[in-house]
């Protein structure tokens, strides 16, 4: 099977575009960080204090260096993969300070499950790479919790990185781990994710990090979103524009001050719950942008990102299945290029749960094989087979079958495949009780991947060092 | 949102449908059935004992009357239907003999059992129309059950019907029935699913059923599957090319009989359990035939069914949740018309569930919320309102927001939307308790549509005579 296009209208994402250009032009961004309105100002774009206005050939020249794919490298380069192309690639649970047990209950998450998830992610079949904060650890100091949070990524898998963007420093501390890594970074490395605020803003710190990431060449994933009916307006349509405006400012940003710096164009709107304010993930609402956005990003010949498996359960029944499959579906049949949230979030990406996480790397494996391409060869047609067998066919006992029916399908891990009978006398008939199983054997069997250890040294001291 | 096509080249689809007849042609399809042994042989085909041969021009004459789309009529026109534009229409599910109850245990179903599906297909926001055999009772016999179900559908909804293609007396007595209540059947007021078997053939039962509704110009679903592996390959490829050779023999059959006759194009293909010899749902390999059955369905400009909302999952778990979704997901965004088997299957079929149809009531309309187009008004585009705004947003207290706010977001039924220490003290945190809560309260309010006394008194008697 082929990725699939949504059939957006041209004309209908033209609108989109020019109305956002409109907004752009006339409304203007707000950027309260100096030296990008330095940056502006120097390359001709008009300010008014903090507000910067767009004209459509910024935007447009701006575009026309951003890469159509790019290569993010791992430390293992058997684990570099291909951004852009016809994968999909996901990471999981971005910035869930909490945990929820297999109870039910709710408890600040740690250091020690930070470095469990690292675990999880190097020895995943499914996931392509660590998020910055898969969980944010509550017993380390604020200040250098990025530090903690990298250096376990650093360790405990040999997958590809995101940097911090929480601030400049933060940046600046990511991209010099690289460096003990990498020596000189001349490739992309590590991939960040910066989210603008809504409406039509960032915030200064995100800012100092961008630029920081692009003076480094380094990939940025350029996201706005709104809550519907609160921060942007409660119809879709004006979220697009009032969001898609934003990211292309944030994107025309990182061409000025590094022309070709890799971009992943990011844009998500999630209904607010007019009973409490709150926004609500994994509606069909969310997912209508995770279509969109997909054929925005073609639009632009930008690679794309969208949400993963989110849920608003907090538990691990139909509704977090429902959810976080209608979510991913749409996503990989749209033709999005990366997820983050693709494993182990509930609640509105509130926490991280063990249990949810492992039964999303099912239903992620179950995505990545659904996008496979059908085999298409002579052998796989097997049309002399079907001849030869007629009407009377017994399949199962064809060498043809034979040869295939180890390989040929999807097993999963997690998820049963058994009769009623076996199914009603298993001892584990709860799908927590068979992930924590899994989990066990998981974390015993992980085995840490090889790092020169001088590096590992340098990397154990910098971050001592900068703990003091 | 529009609906979406995968992009499977036309030359895939080519040489499916080239591979096809080379099998019609060459191998041929059985059919052991007289009457169609002999229109078959009136129009010129070459028949070898049961076996029956198709050349091209056949297949492509027959196509060629089959309608793009028809209305399907419900006694209730409000509730009457076009198959075959840009809606997904659902019914749930077709043929378990089994209930599963909350406790996980299983038990036989009964004749109540089916008046409470009908109950709730009646006053589901979700479902379009009803099944013929939403579950197949026990407690009454094997012979009029079908009857009986007629019956319960046709006096407890007011919703389009399926008749029974078990036999023939069975589909005569189910267009009996409707002759009932429409008086002469002059237009489709009654969809019936003919199944083939694998590989390439068909039930003589079947092809009677199937001929008696083609007489009547009644739409039918063609529908080829098997097993892979056992009935069919074990490649994706072979099993296209098998089951859609078998249901282009069946569709030329009803248009020899009656040119013009409703068609619904359907094709599956589920693996087979290498350990057990049991075929599984819900698989990727199941959703990949949904996808390319709605590539087939419009390279040959008729309208398509896929399977619904499957798993191989007994309880209202993660994974019943996940598979279920990622399979409609699948199919409303590859574009299929059709999906029996929407609501409240649990195991491979075997047995439905009130808890699981209500559950997966909210998932087929949070699919018919994400299919909807985005409004593209001036009004939803809110440029004049983002503009006022600009960066000091508070939406939430404009009037575009207030105008819109209870219908502009989907709202579920069951799924839960609250924060996690009011989900803690929930006195119903288990969905199967909150959809017992659900049931009871949708039975009780059911109404039982309005119909015409003399014609409940004439069905009644009709069947109450059959049973004699």
């Amino acid at each position: 099977m082929n990725r699939v296009l949504f059939n957006f209208d041209r004309e209908v994402l033209d609108q989109i575009h020019n109305y956002s250009l409109e907004l752009l032009n006339e409304t203007g961004i707000r950027f309260p960080n100096r030296e990008a309105l330095e940056i502006f100002k120097r390359h001709g774009l008009k300010t008014d204090g903090k507000m910067v206005f767009f004209k459509q050939k910024d935007i447009e020249k701006s575009l026309e260096t951003v890469p159509k794919t790019f290569k993010l490298h791992a430390r293992n380069e058997d684990n570099s993969f291909v951004i852009g192309d016809d994968s999909y690639r996901m990471a999981p649970g971005y910035g869930p300070p909490f945990i929820i047990e297999k109870s039910g209950e709710m408890r600040h998450a740690v250091l020690d499950d930070t470095k469990k998830f690292c675990k999880l992610v190097q020895t995943s079949k499914a996931l392509d790479f660590n998020s910055s904060i898969v969980a944010q650890p509550n017993d380390v100091p604020a200040e250098t919790a990025h530090l903690d949070m990298l250096l376990s990524t650093m360790l405990l898998t040999d997958k590809p990185l995101m940097g911090s963007t929480s601030s400049k420093s933060c940046a600046r501390d990511s991209l010099e781990m690289a460096e003990m890594v990498w020596g000189k970074i001349d490739k992309p490395v590590m991939i960040n994710l910066v989210d603008s605020l809504s409406p039509l803003q960032y915030a200064q710190e995100m800012v100092d990090a961008l630029l920081v990431y692009a003076k480094a060449k380094q990939p940025l994933i350029i996201h706005s979103s709104c809550s519907l009916g609160t921060s942007g307006p409660i119809t879709i349509a004006g979220s697009l524009v009032l969001s898609n405006a934003c990211t292309l400012a944030g994107i025309c940003l990182t061409q000025l001050v590094n022309p070709g710096t890799p971009i992943v164009y990011g844009l998500g709107g999630s209904p607010t719950d007019m009973r409490t304010g709150g926004y609500i993930n994994a509606s069909p609402e969310d997912a209508k942008h995770t279509a969109i956005v997909a054929a925005l990003g073609r639009y632009y010949h930008i690679p794309c990102r969208s949400q993963g498996a989110l849920t608003e359960s907090f538990g691990l029944d139909y509704q977090a299945g429902m959810e976080s499959s209608m979510m991913l579906t749409t996503a990989a049949l749209s033709g999005v290029h990366v997820s983050l949230h693709a494993c182990g979030t509930y609640g509105s990406m509130l926490a991280m749960s063990f249990e949810k996480f492992l039964a999303d790397e099912d239903l992620c494996r179950v995505i990545k094989t659904l996008m496979k391409p059908v085999e298409l060869s002579e052998d796989a047609f097997a049309m002399d087979l079907i001849k030869k067998l007629g009407t009377s066919g017994a399949y199962l006992l064809e060498s043809h079958t034979a040869k295939r029916c180890r390989s040929e399908f999807f097993i999963p891990d997690l998820n049963i495949r058994t009769i009623h009978s076996k199914w009603l006398k298993m001892e584990h008939r709860q799908m927590d009780q068979r992930a924590s199983q899994l989990l066990e054997k998981r974390l015993s069997a992980y085995e840490k991947p090889d790092i020169d250890p001088s590096i590992e040294k340098d990397l154990i001291r910098y971050v001592e060092n900068k703990k003091q």
